[in-house]
């Protein structure tokens, strides 16, 4: 199958089905339904079988979906069966939490380094991290290889930053600067804004 | 006009151009295109147009769109034309950061009481805010009227949690366990999981 033939929306609905499976797997379920994963992540028992099949034939008639067989399946998909090193740029709070963060571990992300360009934050340590100098940023990754950033600084630092990555090789940004970052297409941008979400709870107020 | 009659897709991209219209404003921008706009947040003109016009017709052919009227509309729309209360429950690293997290006033939010179960946690200061008992939670948010609530408490307390928040009155839940949420129908849900956004771009690497 062709990565790009799948719609991104659909592509963002499998992550959410793997947290379920993950999910119902740590209470020592088996096998399950589309139903019944619907049920679980609110979206239609439908709206899941059309899109897990966009993928093959991973379920059976009558039996449903055995949880290890999709999660694995699942995984592989999104790529998710390897571990990514991560870097974090910006080490002010946010920074310092998903630093600390112990939910990446068992889906597939492991923070590497953390970057800040604050001489007062420089080799202060966080967890087993000691922030490094921005200013040794995109050799480092560039070295290491990294792909994969997450970005907590300052929306008015939010660009220059991202230019320095996609510099260092980084082809995956997760932003939560409250900014639109302008990217070439073979970089990918997710963005982490709480507000904008706040605001599309706020209209139905 | 009728608030379910608009598909929510294009609701959840309203803020993102409100974030972009307030960024062109602190620039001293006074007007602007739906080309520029598009430019700037990373979708087609003809998109944005087409979402605003849903609405009605806040631009002019030739001049494009008054930046501090449209901005004016949106936030009227999104019903952020006013300060929304939020309360914070879990004061871990996440809910420190945003309980601190300076970008919610100029966009219609402000927290004003962060809650924990946990003993070592509450009576602590965070800012200006002291962590309240969680058993006195369901009283406090109900006796302050307030509609919205930020969850950072661990997957496993995030349901049972979020059934308490309902039973207070709160109509919006922004969630950052990494957990799915069984809600009656008049309570919005937005997830943020840095996973899901993370396995949604490793699909493409």
């Amino acid at each position: 199958m062709n990565a790009d033939k799948i719609p991104d929306i659909i592509v963002g609905r499998l992550p959410v089905y793997l947290r379920a499976l993950q999910g119902m797997a740590e209470k020592g379920m088996k096998t399950t339904s589309s139903q019944e994963l619907g049920e679980n992540v609110g979206i239609s028992a439908a709206q899941i079988r059309k899109d897990i099949s966009q993928f093959g034939e991973f379920g059976k008639q009558g039996t449903g979906y055995s949880i290890p067989y999709l999660t694995d399946k699942l995984r592989e998909i999104l790529k998710v069966n390897r571990m990514w090193d991560v870097v974090v740029v910006g080490a002010g709070e946010l920074g310092h939490a998903l630093s600390r963060y112990q939910g990446f571990t068992n889906r597939g992300f492991r923070v590497v380094m953390v970057f800040d360009n604050d001489p007062s934050k420089i080799g202060n340590k966080i967890g087993e991290f000691t922030v490094e100098d921005s200013a040794s940023m995109v050799d480092r990754i560039r070295n290491a290889n990294i792909k994969i950033a997450m970005l907590t600084v300052p929306a008015a630092a939010a660009q220059s930053t991202t230019d320095k990555l996609i510099q260092a090789g980084i082809k995956a940004v997760l932003n939560y600067a409250p900014v639109s970052l302008n990217v070439p297409a073979n970089v990918r941008v997710q963005y982490i804004d709480p507000v904008t979400h706040l605001q599309r709870m706020t209209y139905y107020l």
